[in-house]
């Protein structure tokens, strides 16, 4: 074997299953190798933000760690962005980047660069393998790293894939440990959430996977607590038969207006809520400082492990006895009628979403009145922009696809958002992933209207207009779609959006609905 | 003026006249600011990738930097590859990148990274503003410091753009200055070429210009000399009236052949050749050892003035004497007939493309006919991908298009490399751009499969396949270009192609004409 094989090889016993790769002649052995040592699915994405965004929402479903096969510095830069919303989502993922043979980087070829100094802003775990024999080894340590809900970055020079390395065992995967819940934190958090009837569960990571949510749910049986998670979850499970979390607002002062209601915070698996941006007069931290906090657990131990041992320490109800409660919640109200508004478009996904639906959220200001809509809807799972790198939920959704065949798979986008990584659909469309993309078609980067309106600029001059409106000309987002191969509609009306959601869910493989939205004023 | 106004206000003084912006909340002073102090163009790119690569190519083509203004480190990421592309080619570039205010940085929100790591991997000078009053000048310096060809980041934190900063003279531009040649070395090149037969001139940046070709023609003229550019030089003239400058071939076989001719070599302006990738057997450096090699300026001199010297040195005739004979070549074969293929796809824009084209080479395999044939077409500018990162080309053809709205702009677009930033058409749409795409569709990564053939791949498998082939589905180029408000349309042969190609040079506006190729096999 040489080293690209064992890399392969290796990457298999780890269990790595697909291969998100956009690669060039230094990856070529990787390539072939893949033909060689077969198993792992390859999958072309034509741009490396795909690749990596794509990877992410790979990770979130399945808690382990797809491949992202990359092209030397320039080919890693472009996947730095959504790698950002990937290390904030704590998703595990495997970067491959393929370097010049060792003796050819002297030379500072024209694609020569630091792959390091990038692999360094969003990896946990970063290496250039240091011989043909070392690489087997580092394949397993990065797949194992990455486990720990992290980006492992492995950099092979080329001469040392296509040498021969050593033909014995390859390691096998090493499964992540969490280290065991701080029993003293516990009975902390016990004693707060006894004694005071103002309290929040703070939750994220596991806290907002099933078993997580059941916990979460049975202390605030026992408690009265309130639940929340922050504004940008990377997996939150939701819908009926799992309790209602509160996801804390993007605008601040609404923020602070729930988090106000609360005295003291429990935190599991979330870090302190604070700003998106830094505002004047705003502190940057949400909760304000007179507010109790307990941090429950770090981010090497299990949060879902520390709400059962929460829920226990209060004696709370069991599971079974509270479970019923949560399934009779009525479900999201019925499809409305008339012009497509944020509101209405939202209202009609609420109320079609399928049971098992992935929703992939880069919906940002049309998609605002949706989360409150879904607590009633069948069990679901929603990711979100957790880093706030905008073009994360094409990708997202694609990787959310492969991850999970069996679930349709919604992804709620923005349409200034949706340019930056469009190329997802080539890939949606190649591989017949069942994801509908929901395109809220504003014809502006609205948000950042919204965020002039509160600097106090109500009345922006034609310069600042001309560089968040995204009209003149109009994207034609059906002929985009159909472009890269994906069926695609525009829609103007509730019921039209209905009617194309309905198709789109029944029909297997990609489809593209343009919602043309009539906006509010700023 | 608060300091975002004394940013806009400096950029403008210093001489900057577009800003290519993709911004977000953390630049809202800066889009605010350029309606408040008026005079600098804003133009919207729905992808950082294209506002750096734009850059790149308005520095190529006026010698002087647009201001790129980015969002933070996530926004900035998405530049770097065409930045690198930029680095390459010497190109002056100015990047504004808003921060978040000083005091929000530790919260660590959301889209906090380390902008100052990530600006650091392509950038000659980058800086962090430490007060509002210090933007002025570091505005003054990030122009100055990129007139010398290179890439200089700003990063400006959000309460630092608000801040009232002091309202004194803001500093004007710093012309760039470069270091005189060293007259001995001129000596020792004369020496050289006067008594070698064998001797070559490498050309590279102000050589490549008509200034240092006339001073290459008059040293050829007298010594016989061979002229030679790198495989990807940044900015090229060429036509009738310039000397015939050889390009150094990709692939490294027909490179060494080329070089091989010669016994000595005189570098101004270039760096050493060497081989794109490292090829086991093949030395990086492409020079053989043997040879002469005289490196005759630094990059802080002029190759412009060093070549005049060199030419007054030798005695070489005037420039007004050899001029005729450069004016008498015949211009290239005319449009072919039948079927489209790479050859006579070129053939067909060498014959039509019109005097002042700038043609941006991002054809790869598709285009490597194209150079030879237009030593004798109208005069023209050709720009190439200096740094190897694919997606250059639309970018750099838009970018170009602002700085030289006079000129056609022919854009040789491989369709693999075309997806990674096809937003670019949308900017062109928007500014009524003059460039006309031609996309080479053969729906692959063409020059994976020759290089996998050369590393002794000719039957790969269908996972290796998979990767490189762009179809499963086809792209339809007309589709996108059209979701963008670009014109687009489709030719098979030739004959089509040139009436396509005619139509599109003689109307304003952005075109695309997707030239669906016959490719040979690998």
């Amino acid at each position: 074997m040489n080293g690209a094989e064992r890399l392969v090889a290796t990457a298999l016993k780890a269990g790595i299953e697909v291969c998100l790769a956009n690669a060039g002649t230094t990856e070529m052995p990787v390539l072939v190798a893949m033909d060689a040592v077969p198993g792992i699915r390859p999958v072309l994405c034509l741009y490396e933000g795909v690749c990596t965004g794509a990877a992410d929402g790979y990770g979130r479903m399945l808690g382990r760690p797809a491949m992202v096969l990359l092209h030397l510095g320039p080919g890693f830069a472009n996947g730095v962005s959504n790698l950002h919303n990937a290390r904030r989502a704590g998703s595990p993922v495997v970067n491959v980047v393929g370097q010049h043979a060792t003796w050819h980087i002297e030379a500072d070829a024209p694609l020569t660069m630091d792959i390091e100094a990038l692999a360094g802003t969003v990896s946990g775990w970063h290496k250039t393998s240091e011989s043909p024999e070392s690489i087997a080894h580092d394949v397993s340590e990065a797949v194992t790293t990455s486990l720990r809900g992290q980006i492992s970055t492995l950099i092979v020079p080329n001469d040392y894939q296509l040498a021969e390395a050593s033909n014995g065992e390859v390691p096998g995967p090493v499964p992540p440990t969490f280290e065991p819940v701080d029993e003293e934190l516990v009975a902390q958090a016990a004693q707060l959430l006894a004694r005071e009837n103002k309290a929040a569960l703070l939750l994220g990571g596991q806290g907002l996977r099933e078993r997580g949510l059941r916990a979460a749910a049975r202390i605030g049986a026992v408690t009265g607590c309130g639940l929340v998670t922050p504004t940008f979850p990377g997996y939150l499970e939701r819908g009926l038969g799992l309790p209602d979390v509160a996801r804390l607002p993007y605008q601040p002062e609404a923020a602070s207006e729930l988090l106000s209601q609360y005295e003291t915070f429990v935190l599991v698996g979330a870090g302190e809520p604070v700003t998106f941006f830094g505002y004047e007069g705003i502190p940057s931290r949400l909760i304000p400082p007179d507010r109790k906090k307990l941090e429950m657990v770090t981010e090497n131990q299990d949060a879902a492990e520390a709400l059962e041992a929460l829920a226990d320490a209060l004696d709370a109800p069991t599971w079974l006895s509270i479970a019923g409660n949560l399934r009779a919640r009525p479900r999201a109200p019925g499809v409305p009628n008339g012009e497509l508004t944020p509101e209405s478009a939202c209202q009609t996904i609420a109320s079609l979403q399928p049971e098992g639906a992935v929703i992939v959220d880069e919906g940002l200001t049309a998609a605002t009145t949706y989360y409150p809509l879904t607590a009633g809807a069948p069990p679901h799972t929603v990711l979100t922009v957790t880093g706030g790198s905008i073009g994360y939920g094409m990708p997202c959704a694609t990787g959310a696809a492969i991850a999970c065949p069996d679930r349709p798979v919604i992804n709620i986008q923005a349409d200034g958002s949706a340019m930056y990584t469009v190329q997802s659909l080539w890939t949606q469309a190649r591989e017949s992933l069942d994801v509908t993309t929901l395109i809220a078609s504003n014809r502006s980067y609205h948000i950042l209207k919204l965020e002039l309106a509160r600097a106090g600029v109500t009345d922006p001059g034609p310069g600042t207009l001309s560089l968040v409106d995204l009209d003149r000309p109009d994207i034609d987002w059906t002929q985009i779609a159909e472009g890269m191969g994906v069926p695609g509609v525009t829609v103007t009306t509730a019921e039209r959006l209905a009617q194309e959601l309905r198709k789109a869910i029944a029909e297997p493989g990609p489809h593209l609905i343009e919602m043309v939205l009539a906006m509010p004023g700023p």
